[in-house]
């Protein structure tokens, strides 16, 4: 189904609307007629470009079109524009983060209707699959991260998201939804992969290591569970002293302190119950291992590329668990309330604001995060302001 | 405490009967002093003797010591024979597994008196330190693995158990004592480390790596969880066919077949839910990443003497976990409920059976357990029988 | 939604095919203006009638229709020919239990295509709302219980089954579907509702109150889990002897014995980890509160239809749950998977067979259980044979 | 052994020297013949005494005698008093919480040593029995709630502690132990029997039914998982003010308003995910039931008298469950954590300080708590000062 679509997006605009539902009716025929739309389209390695390109038509009944209002960028999408993401073609819009309105919904949507402000989750789930029955959604057979990767994605003025109703979360009424495009993949990312694999409770010590953005998310998430301590460790000072802000109890430069020294004496010498890998690297996977107490969960959060060494020598008998995942946003919901609730505030993260126009700037500001301290950026919609 | 009493061991025994507690009385001081025994002791690298050596005393208010009836040889005292095990010192009597009969209690021993036929654990556990009010009676910060390793064992006709009270398990009357010793390590051993960090449940698919006799015990106590298929994988087809005889649903030789391929068959491509590791190399390490499917348990139970490779670059979005441990034997009061409920054969597990008095034989039948066909060897105390 | 379809039924026939999908052909409108169909309708209290009843059409994207070849009758469909369910008005077709074979799916529908052999579960569930996904399919907010209870239920030639994706259960080849209809609900239940909200877990001691056939489902279903001591209680012999044969480790007839008095006998005085109440009156579920061990669980499987006493001034210091549940169904796939692997066989349920023409009679026969020694009884259409 | 050591208290103070551990010197043994103590002492239904009793003295191995320095009053205390509690007989010194030091450890206490500063537990526990082994501290079969019920307590200058190593708790350096006292008892009920057994979770809705001590303490350990919203219901607006105070989001007085209203509005209909009932009549029970979302817990931390009534026809469907729980207090050194962190300030309970000569003004003021706006009462040992 996805592979049809994907071809007839570049057909000729009355075919593609000729594939269209049978709601259409001649006025928005009409005006689907004249509808391209902004985009930012991975080009080919290292290229990235805002592109004109036909505004998506619903595809199957599960479908629906959301206008996207905000958008941000992901580290992922820079391993996409490197050429690391073989799924990802040229001439696919980016994107998998985004908040915006529903302007179409397909005939078997029944959770979402025109005008409904959503959040788009980066995962797609049809909601039925044995896998998503298990809440496993990341790996839905006929959905997980398609967005921006095996289909066109959110950045762009608006998006087709597949199985609709469970891959779109109503922004409640009287919500700020200032910077809840935030929810759409780091929060969940931070909170399932790292925090709640990684089992932090109260009381417990908690190291984690990469203070980039996901490992920051995983320090104001970590918090929901009371944990006695949560050291934060990294090689940029600056990036340290936001992790302080954010509620790090410590922080350790690792440039230039001795990590595992420092993780033995702040524990007494046993290590942490949950050390959160957020970087992806196989020396910071090493560093993680040894900071692991007895009985203590390795989350890993981070990307990897290639094979890491595994001191099974030394861990065969420390009953630990190491643990990876792709998101599967199960916690989207909840994370909803939590900001509504004024008990997260993902803006936290924000660092830099554009207009979509300016996406390219966008691009160039947050892969240069050494430079321009960029955390999370968000791109805004329309013309008027950048928030 | 315990290196106080090592050294007494060597000493003459006037001085060792000196430290007894104050429980002695003339009678029991002459039937000590007359006192000595036959044990199993490690003698440096691949020297092993039957000596005679001073029976045990108590040490402690929390001691007992124990006549041993029956013991077994674990894989981990071979390692110890080789060299491998540093905190083993030459001088050791060897044993972590025995049933017996309670011979003299501590004064602070409330669980138990003399005449009582129990169990050792092959774990020692104060119950009150942290670890142990966790349950990970493994790492017991006066505990853990200590008999046949840091302090004398259980190969001998007497052993003191430290911390008697949560280191002896009761053997209810009635109860066929006949193999009860395979509860001491081997049992829980597989039920820990392997089927519950493994997480089988109804239904599940699990593959083995390696049919020795842990591996054997996986299979029999992972159908206390009712899997739909449990797959056994080694190289020995006498070991693959004991494992189709005790509930294998499948067996695999991946000597001579392609035992991922066969895996991916059995699961139409998906691989197994969990994957018990109980070989302790870096090659079968490497099989069982492969064998796992996603969302699934890779429980390690092998003893690993060198680093392995872990495949994170194909892993890191597969929503596994990898789980070690020691085991902290803690369902032993569980397996034992199971065996006097007839729901556990732990016999079937017993190769061969020798008098104590055989003990280096014994030894040698079991290294040498690919032309021996050994799984578990039984050593009997006493001259009459060896059942 | 299920309203409208509700009225529709009553209407012409033209009018319902005209709200019929627009896959509709020429032909096969011919074909359904012909068509009606046998089925078992609740008529007003006491009152069961076989009508003639027009085959039901998808009335959504997401409906299919399935022709039944088996179903079978439940508890609850006396309850509402009682006049007791408030929720089933007179006309409605009764059943929720039921296998067949899909004859048409709506447009939305991807996981089943006519021709496919399912299972009709008695849950209708979305996969999408709040509840379905927290596993809670039963409070579904479009679902849950509706078949034979607020909309036409599958003891008819033909069912609507709404959600169909993730209410029908594909019966995989292979699978001698003989009384596969039993995991459309009785299996589901005890399994759900009775043994895993009571955490049955090897070594545990399990009392089961009531030996009908959920009861009797939740003996066979909690040897999962390889419980020690599995006693069913009831007060008719002939049950109990069923239970014994089907795996009880004890039996009480508590019309002649002292239930309480025997199950402290067999538990040293503790009571039992995990009591079932599979009976819903206020004596039984009395009795259960007493047989329960500190930090037990009574996870109650029977209907009630009034208040009961709960003896909080012995039970607030005993550290145990009560829980209740309507059954969700998700473990349905795996039972199938069990019953494929050869290691659930539901037909040891069955004690009577009808053809579906004979729909009163098997009403009567199940209605007098006591008489007719019946536990359940499968209805097959055709006419061919009861197998 | 209890039952020897309460009867040896009221006999001649020589008698009792002479049943004391033969570690006794003439010299000590001197020391103790002149030594009594003060103490509050049950006298019988509504009276109690500041006695003058001998100092108490080590009774087994695993016993501690800690010089206790805060204590404070229980409602089971002044259950006691009316003589609602059978176990606990006149002339016992009450109390159950306290902090101190260490004035003499047993031959077998291993944890702490004289001079130690300590938390005394409520519960004592052997840590080696079935229930121990669980985390059932509360049903240890040879300890439980013992102190100032069944043995003499805390509310004296002196108590011996049983089970020593598993019962007290090292108090870590630097902590403020300012009102470390509340440890004791109301702090870990209030979390284990309320939050945890009511799985408050990160998004969660809570009703707390009762802001006495243990329904504000409650209020703020659930606060440690961050639901979404905590409402505490109350008939007194003084204590209502109080648990705004202390982070309740919602407070209702089912006095003047219709709590269920409130909640269903609060709610969108649903009801809470946790109710914490912290009354102990059947009044408050009943609305806790109706309070309650479909697969929410109900976690009962009061002290029921007598039955209440459950109401099964409405909630045998709705995938509830009930928990009581006598509190185990495993939680405590997580708390003293907590505590050190800064994380968890007990002070805010604390409403009155009294020298413990004061001790009987202490009872009146906290007996009568609505006009004194009594919440937790410190008691303070020694002459200087209350802090």
């Amino acid at each position: 189904m996805q592979r049809l679509v994907r071809s007839a997006r570049h057909k000729p605009l009355a075919l593609t609307v000729a594939n269209n539902s049978n709601r259409s009716t001649a006025l928005n025929f009409a005006t689907r007629y004249m509808a391209t739309m902004k985009a930012l389209v991975y080009s080919g390695a290292n290229r990235i470009a805002m592109q004109e390109r036909p505004k998506p038509v619903l595809a199957a009944p599960t479908d629906a079109i959301v206008k996207i209002t905000k958008t941000t960028i992901c580290g992922t999408d820079l391993h996409i524009l490197k050429g690391d993401v073989a799924t990802c073609k040229p001439g696919t819009i980016l994107g998998h983060e985004g908040e915006g309105v529903v302007a179409e919904a397909g005939a078997a949507v029944t959770r979402f209707r025109p005008g409904d402000r959503v959040l788009v989750s980066c995962i797609s789930s049809c909601a039925k699959c044995e896998y998503c029955r298990r809440g496993m959604y990341s790996h839905c057979t006929s959905g997980g991260w398609i967005l921006g990767n095996t289909i066109d994605g959110t950045q762009a003025e608006y998006a087709r998201i597949p199985h609709a109703d469970a891959s779109l979360h109503a922004i409640p009424e009287g919500v700020n939804a200032g910077a809840m495009v935030m929810l759409s993949d780091i929060f969940p990312t931070a909170l399932e992969c790292g925090v709640q694999n990684g089992k932090v409770t109260p009381g417990s010590t908690v190291a984690i290591v990469g203070s980039g953005p996901v490992g920051l998310a995983a320090l104001m998430t970590a918090q929901m569970y009371s944990p006695a301590k949560v050291v934060v460790i990294d090689t940029d000072p600056k990036r340290l002293e936001v992790a302080k802000k954010l509620g790090a109890t410590e922080t350790i430069n690792n440039g230039t302190d001795d990590a595992l020294a420092k993780i033995q004496d702040l524990t007494g010498g046993k290590g942490c119950d949950t050390v959160i890998e957020a970087v992806g690297v196989p020396a910071t996977f090493d560093l993680c291992q040894k900071l692991l107490a007895p009985g203590g969960v390795l989350a890993n959060v981070g990307v990897h590329g290639v094979p890491v060494k595994l001191h099974l020598d030394q861990l065969w008998d420390k009953n630990i668990a190491i643990t990876t995942r792709l998101v599967d946003a199960g916690v989207t919901p909840m994370l909803i309330n939590q900001v509504a609730a004024g008990k997260l505030r993902p803006v936290d993260l924000v660092s830099h604001r554009f207009k979509f126009s300016d996406g390219e700037e966008a691009y160039r500001t947050f892969s240069q995060a050494s430079e321009t301290g960029a955390l999370k950026v968000i791109l805004k919609m329309g013309n008027n302001s950048i928030h």
